[in-house]
């Protein structure tokens, strides 16, 4: 499949070099054409990696990836093109921090609680069918689940059941046997949400390998 | 050891209950001193249970318990007198939820994100020693983690660590091996925020007995 992946950081990176080895076609987009950090990439990630513009991924991709910073990712999109994502699946993996009264960040107030990030993209382009999902582990966990002990689960949240299910077998062929699917796009909050904790974990541990399983009876 | 419970709901009644079991002598209280729910409580818990006013509880308790709705909890406080809570370990379990915008419920905005009900009422009470903890499972889970298949986990914030060892052996004697201590009551802001993605597995799963295990590497 051709795959667009907005954002050249750690997370656009894992699930770029992921898709290009599980056989996809897979081009790196950025606010530039002439990206180090992707220009690199594609070197190390033979002929089906490529790279360009947030616009050259959006039209490239069947699928797309928004792998940029979540307090910048609706411009980014806005840089991609309405027009370039129209109908396509976006999986949507950003978290919207606020690093403006120091460290640890915050959510972004206006993405946070009466609303999300998730929710925010679908209705700022409505013809994209928004899933969120990996956004609440890191991104190396995010491509490759065996990483952990034992099981551990990962969230879907959505509008469109189609979508969703294209991006659970994504998911699968990733390594993740049953994503959990929470609902609507309006669970992003709820997902969303977890990321103070993360943080806050991320402390307790000293390293950010580590990810939630929900247990039952 | 004497314990001040305040509330008489799902929550206050299971750590009571407990705790009688665990051979402490409690003490319920309520805005009233003939809470009906309160009284038959007693009635079923023998001789070393008792009711009264959250003034009555707050007196008693050489540890007090905040089993209030979170989003009333600082008023409940207020009733129970801050020269009764003086200096005493407070384990404060609530969760402000905003119902005024119909189902699901948001947190009460004012208690999250860039603050949390923990820390306010850390805020409002200075001479009392918060700890939160066991908001992020339902109360039946709360006192008998035994309930669920295998381990799961349970967390711990406040700023006084003889406190969090005091609260440390609670939990340990309902049951709970190694509760994750996450840090100062400022950490009461991520365990909060992930009432919102509980909500949804429950919706998820049509029953609330689950609960977060941290799976690490």
């Amino acid at each position: 499949m051709k795959i667009g992946i907005l954002g050249t950081g750690m997370v656009g990176k894992a699930h770029a070099t992921k898709l290009i080895e599980l056989g996809h076609e897979v081009k790196m987009g950025s606010r530039t054409a002439n990206n180090e950090k992707a220009s690199e990439w594609v070197k190390a990630n033979g002929e089906k990696a490529s790279h360009g513009t947030f616009t050259d991924a959006a039209k490239f991709g069947e699928i797309l990836f928004n792998c940029t910073k979540g307090e910048f990712s609706i411009d980014a999109l806005k840089m991609a093109g309405a027009e370039n994502l129209k109908g396509k699946v976006l999986i949507e993996i950003g978290n919207a921090l606020d690093f403006s009264k120091g460290m640890p960040p915050t959510l972004v107030p206006s993405y946070c609680n009466t609303t999300s990030l998730g929710e925010e993209i679908q209705k700022a382009f409505p013809d994209v069918k928004v899933v969120k999902t990996c956004n609440t582990t890191n991104a190396l966990i995010q491509v490759n689940p065996g990483l952990l002990k034992g099981d551990h689960d990962i969230f879907l949240s959505g509008d469109d059941n189609d979508a969703k299910a294209k991006v659970k077998e994504i998911l699968n062929s990733y390594g993740w046997k049953s994503p959990i699917d929470l609902g609507g796009i309006v669970t992003s909050r709820g997902v969303e949400m977890m990321m103070p904790v993360w943080l806050q974990l991320w402390g307790v541990y000293k390293n950010a390998n580590f990810n939630y399983k929900i247990v039952t009876q």
